[in-house]
């Protein structure tokens, strides 16, 4: 692409090493901004910048945070003794909708795959296994992805807490509330069968 | 959604105001830019900011520029007396890239749409015809997109300029290099063989 303007150039280019927003998207978009208002350009840049540079991580779980202990970590309404071992702030988000969990969490800030480069040392793992070590955790209850990568983080965690005697739980696989029995994967629908629940249980939620 | 911090929550909205970018995906890109050296959120900042506060517009056609004449209508060998009327700055592009256009640009900066409240007070047209009335322009070529707007602005600036006495052309609609000639729709087809155009001039390109 060749632009009649460096200023627009730049500001396509570094747009576009976004993922998923390729070079004709970033036009795209800062085209849109040539046609708003300043002001709007100002806020987006400003708020950017403001995250990237204020932005905390809590001190106890790693979750994003404004404050050096999270509100979920800093209620003293919540269980400390129960962790749920979660990816990323996303999952975070998406259980505390469910509003069915009240214990804390503890954010491992991704998932082995040493496709991607990444092993242990460069997740938040450290941390985890020093608190259940002092002794105030009752159990853990691993809420990653369904993947390899998710597997081998259960289980390098697991062997590394195995010893402390605590409880420890995945998130139940199973066929999602709505959808088809025939249309299920074989294996999700082995797991639900090995792993059924008693029916009382089944009609809380 | 419920974010844990007030600084990713007016990033990620200040993001998802840009068109085509909703909550999640907006998320998706802050977290990663949260992942990504601070040297690189600074320089997509600033990029926004310099292009929204410096870019300037051609003071002839309209295309942005960093200059107050862009390079197209600096250009002493361009033929002055042809001037191509496009939507916008991708336009430019797109033709400058076939490398077969040798005149000059005159950027409308959209198209007459009273559906999204556009009128041709809102267009760039007024110096437009203030070109065609001082004499230089010996032709016009309408090089907007084949649409019920496309044809709508065409035709209000063919209106004004007709008095003036110039060529007036626009592209050729046609069936695209590479396509089947069963699967063209029929107004298309309809008017490649109504507009056919001498066997020798299609050799050239």
């Amino acid at each position: 692409m060749e632009f009649s303007s460096k200023l627009l150039e730049n500001a396509v280019n570094e747009m576009s090493q976004l993922p998923g927003i390729g070079k004709r998207t970033a036009l795209r978009l800062v085209l849109h901004m040539l046609r708003q208002p300043k002001a709007q350009t100002t806020a987006l840049s400003q708020a950017l910048m403001n995250m990237r540079t204020s932005i905390k991580f809590c001190k106890s779980c790693n979750n994003i945070s404004d404050v050096e202990l999270c509100e979920i970590c800093a209620n003293p309404n919540r269980d400390e003794g129960v962790i749920c071992v979660v990816e990323d702030i996303r999952d975070v988000m998406a259980i505390e909708n469910t509003s069915s969990f009240k214990g804390l969490y503890h954010v491992l800030g991704g998932k082995i795959s040493p496709i991607d480069g990444i092993g242990p040392h460069d997740l938040n793992i450290v941390p985890l296994v020093e608190k259940v070590k002092s002794g105030t955790v009752k159990e853990i209850i691993f809420a990653l992805s369904s993947t390899m990568e998710g597997d081998t983080t259960n289980f390098y965690i697991f062997k590394q807490i195995q010893e402390y005697n605590i409880t420890t739980s995945t998130i139940a696989r199973g066929i999602s509330v709505g959808d088809e029995l025939e249309y299920t994967d074989e294996i999700t629908l082995g797991r639900s069968i090995l792993n059924r629940v008693p029916f009382e249980s089944s009609l809380k939620l």
